[in-house]
């Protein structure tokens, strides 16, 4: 096993690279996981894509991302619904197992976050079968609290692993990725409780760095530069049981405006620093 | 009573105005209660602010802010303690019980909150045997865990409170803010566990709006304007016996930018609409 055995770029930490020369930056670094994103696929066309990286000996270890669950108006509804479907679809023909989703933030007016965690349960129960029939599992992930209103009304691994337990473990389960549970102090144990179901279907690393920008949405650090034991957080999943593929998912302007095969080198390079292999 | 009663304006929700100016505003708009700082209170002197608030008939509610114990270098720690004494001196010459403290954030190089939050219970320790001699509570302020690594490292209340209750409740309890607490759902049942230990030393208002500016902090929302019920969350500390002074504390750069007895008139009218009296 290389260092980078269980290294996965996601997608949209070289988001400047197309599909193919990500396909081709991966081969000469041997980089052998990606996670990908629904949009560039598309635009690249999916089955273009799924023979892409097949024919690069590329696993797709996630597709990012369905959700967005949280809509009260009907027709908003069925049309998430019907997307989540075609995502499903989509990470299928891709050959990945695991769809995250991000689960939607507060619609206009609304101010209940618990009654908005349940229209995602709803949402959950017609689409986790789907799911299961398709081979593919929905990796629900917690985002950070600052992201509550607007982006994603699940905060923290407690909210996801109640919400995924009312499905089986290889329909539904959760995404742990560093930078959403670092500060909280029951992950780790919420993480042993997704591990003795089964449920953890995606491991993220990003580091926390300040001071955030404006949005709060590009600030993700590059895996060294931040607050974060990622060591630590590794062994808790680790412990946990998961053996799985580790992703690096950076939301980061300055890594974007930068050289993608440089930026892709950097993070393999720093992802053999801050882990424990 | 009238619908101001409660209302207590924190003097940084109007920060453009000198303290003479807000005795004066607040007398006009029929204001009886302040949450004061302690820089512009040392920049216009802390006996001649007393005297002025006394003289204005206006209630000193808290004193805004001791805290930042987090230090792992023995000098840094020493001033921050002797600091915190001083802190406490000013709010018993201002005449109010409460000191709110912000815990402080990750010191360079490291990356164990758990640590840091023990040493500030190690602060503690020195500190709150001396507030409780000068009749000033410690009010630990769980800030949003978007502040966990450079302000604040005691992101809930369950931290606040286990870090409060290994002292007695006069000395030290905690300051519930709608800002921080708002997306955590066990916030409820915290609140509760702090109003039974008498412990809930000061409730403040603020909403929550996005985008999130750069640096995330001064984006709080006017009442009303964001995602909080508040009459939700006012209910909650006073299901638990919290009948004291509602403080509204907005860090606003549109707020700051407009005139100040404006905007203390609007957010008087803010809290009678969005709150239940």
């Amino acid at each position: 096993m290389t260092d980078l055995a269980r290294f996965s770029i996601n997608q949209m930490t070289v988001k400047q690279l197309t599909l193919p020369d990500l396909a081709a930056a991966c081969r000469d670094l041997g980089v052998i996981n990606v996670g990908l994103w629904r949009e560039p696929v598309q635009e690249y066309g999916v089955a273009a894509a799924a023979k892409l990286v097949r024919d690069a000996g590329l696993t797709v270890t996630t597709l990012c991302r369905g959700g967005f669950l949280t809509a009260t108006d009907p027709e908003a509804r069925a049309a998430a619904l019907a997307d989540n479907r075609r995502a499903v679809d989509e990470a299928a023909a891709l050959g990945t197992d695991t769809l995250v989703l991000v689960s939607g933030g507060l619609p206009p007016g609304e101010r209940s976050l618990a009654a908005a965690r349940e229209r995602i349960a709803d949402a959950l129960a017609e689409l986790a079968p789907y799911a299961g029939e398709h081979g593919v599992r929905l990796a629900i992930e917690p985002l950070h609290p600052m992201y509550a209103a607007d982006r994603c009304v699940v905060s923290t691994l407690t909210q996801a692993l109640d919400l995924a337990e009312r499905f089986p473990a290889h329909q539904v389960g959760v995404t742990v990725d560093t930078y959403h549970v670092w500060w909280d102090d029951r992950a780790p144990a919420e993480i042993a409780r997704a591990g003795a179901g089964g449920r953890i279907h995606t491991f993220q690393l990003a580091d926390w760095t300040t001071p955030l920008p404006e949005g709060v949405l590009n600030g993700r650090g590059q895996l060294g530069d931040g607050s974060i034991d990622l060591r630590e957080w590794q062994g808790h999943v680790e412990a946990a049981g998961y053996t799985g593929p580790i992703e690096v998912e950076l939301f980061n302007e300055a890594l974007w405006s930068r050289d993608g095969r440089e930026v892709l080198a950097e993070t393999a390079h720093r992802f053999v620093t801050h882990t424990a292999l």
